[in-house]
């Protein structure tokens, strides 16, 4: 190991002397600035929609002691099929959609992004298509991009609900290879009755993947009905990420046929899922009822958002989530700053006029909306 | 929830109607099977290249207890950038290979094959090649595979090891985005010398992988050397799951330019290192002497076996890490199947009149010869 003395005189960090520009990067790659929301410390953080409230004093010792027995075998390659947390995911969605699902309807990986990415390249890739309804989850073209599926764009309504008849048109004209469905969206907030997605997936010429990251605050049923139905397209992805407030642990899920689960496994790499994140999310499904009833009060809670901001003067969307969207402001992402500098972190999500706010503890909410109150009087459109 | 009354009227498993080969499936996976070694239970298990010794009850406790400090957390994205991880990481690999590596150097993800897979995303991908010596890792190809880039072979000599002069020809006639090189090369053992490695880099037009998951079982210097030399093509792929233990924990890392550095985090998935990843993989590095003090043992063991594999008659590949490859079976596959009848699991590579061994512990590598012993008598060619 080099000596202290060595410090000044060698160079700083071995290969700083080029720049990005001057590897040989995908051209799609050039000029781009990584994906992500500003990790910022402040007092109020309301920017990335996860759960306010923190693990229980028993979530976090099952999570320590499940963790502590699978340390004793940290030297061996994890159950690379996840059986066991597969399994218990079946039953926690069976109870939460009706749907009877079994370990064979179940795949889980490190977070829902990659739950998507290994989607599209098993059922997208260089040569095919993804179409979404945007305004929604940005990370659908970023996903498409990595796994050179050709990104396609459709529109929702001005409201930023989906239009069911124009979707249909769109699916059957452009014939894409995956769809993407948000139920409840990201970053508007609107579920999309059943009825609407199974018209949808009827007409779709390949796989829907239908994004229910948001599922456990929507009153909406679960797209998992549609499985049996069409289980050739049918794709339900889910997070523990919102309503189970394991964002740290990531780990997201899907739920479809048992082919499309085997088709998976034909591009996941192998031992994807660590023996602590198999460990860990197990611990934190055997909590997940504790977990789960903090969602009421979040919901509760995102009615009292949306009611003072309206009465305040805001325009707010429509939301089955965790978050809503409002505005409308004059220069969004002015306001957004403004609101930062008063110590509050919400998300400029690149919708003209709006700014995304995720619902946190009630105090958090609070200072939120005596802020909102302060800007109304002077950010909003023809304020 | 539907009752236990209705299991037996209803389907069995939704979607259970259709098979893979029903699926609008990209056509490079049909047919295929998904990778993986056997994960049987047996005696005496030598076939995955693990570290044979359990971590110590410290390490579990340290793994435990970071684990819960970390949980308290677990409502919270991680740190997307894995910035504390990275500098512990960078301050373990100054130590081992006397370059003095940054934060900035270092990029690290869930296992080794995550971070090939994002090397590619980056820097191969459709209209790319990727150019690797066989035999070698078995998911050079399949990770090429799954992001497109077209996988070129090219030969090892008779005896597995690397012959540079040819290798600098391969890789200026045919001019590969990426090259994949092997030090130690798995499976067959042997590091290339840096000389070689040298002016195979300086022949190629693009990346170089160096990829050392066993560089802690040899002598030969890291290609970590080469950074400040070839700061737009080096990149040096690491792995906790060999020396370290860590397999279970799924901890892969990089060294390469600041530049590079950088572009993976175009393509990287955001937070795709878990809180529980971060935290543990520091907690086995802070007990990385202990660890690593094993490594002398498993290279004393290697050697044993090694003498007396060959005393028995057997052709033994020269290896600096932890596994070795032997011959010459009449019908390996078969000889493969009598090691698992007498309870020892080892790996049938696909390399025509061999099989390789991981190094276990003493008493599991006392049954593997005697078994070896026993099948030399009645296995070998021209026996």
């Amino acid at each position: 190991m080099p000596g202290a003395g060595s410090v000044a005189s060698g160079p700083k960090v071995p290969g700083a002397s080029i720049s990005v520009d001057e590897l040989p990067l995908r051209d799609n790659l050039r000029g781009k600035s990584a994906y992500g929301a500003p990790q910022l410390t402040v007092p109020v953080v309301l920017n990335t929609n996860e759960n306010p409230h923190p693990p229980s004093v028993a979530l976090i010792a099952d999570v320590a002691e499940s963790v502590r027995a699978a340390a004793a075998e940290l030297h061996r390659y994890p159950d690379r099929d996840a059986i066991a947390l597969r399994g218990k995911l079946a039953e926690y969605l069976t109870r939460a959609t009706g749907v009877r699902l079994s370990v064979e309807n179940l795949w889980a990986a490190n977070g829902s992004n990659e739950i998507l990415q290994q989607l599209l390249q098993a059922f997208g890739g260089p040569g095919r298509t993804a179409l979404g309804f945007v305004p929604s989850y940005s990370m659908h073209p970023i996903i498409s991009d990595g796994t050179t599926t050709t990104w396609l764009e459709a529109k929702r309504n001005a409201d930023f609900s989906l239009d069911v008849d124009y979707a249909i048109g769109e699916v059957a004209a452009r014939r894409p290879d995956v769809v993407f469905l948000t139920s409840p969206n990201n970053p508007t907030g609107a579920s999309i009755p059943n009825a609407g997605l199974r018209a949808i997936v009827d007409a779709a010429p390949g796989i829907v993947i239908v994004d229910e990251a948001y599922g456990e605050f929507s009153e909406q049923p679960s797209a998992a009905e549609l499985i049996e139905e069409f289980p050739a397209k049918v794709v339900v992805s889910r997070t523990m990420s919102k309503a189970f407030a394991f964002a740290g642990g990531r780990l997201g899920y899907l739920a479809a046929s048992p082919a499309i689960v085997e088709a998976l496994q034909l591009v996941r790499l192998p031992y994807h899922l660590s023996v602590l994140t198999q460990a860990s999310a197990q611990a934190a499904l055997r909590h997940g009822d504790e977990t789960l009833s903090g969602v009421a009060t979040i919901i509760a809670e995102r009615k009292r958002v949306v009611a003072e901001l309206a009465a305040a003067g805001f325009e707010v969307v429509d939301s089955d989530a965790n978050f809503v969207l409002f505005g409308r402001f004059a220069d969004a992402s002015a306001s957004w700053l403004r609101y930062l500098d008063d110590g509050v972190l919400i998300r400029d999500v690149g919708i003209a006029a709006h700014l995304r706010v995720t619902i946190g503890l009630r105090t958090e909410n609070d200072v939120f909306l005596e802020v909102s109150r302060r800007l109304a009087a002077t950010d909003l459109e023809n304020g």
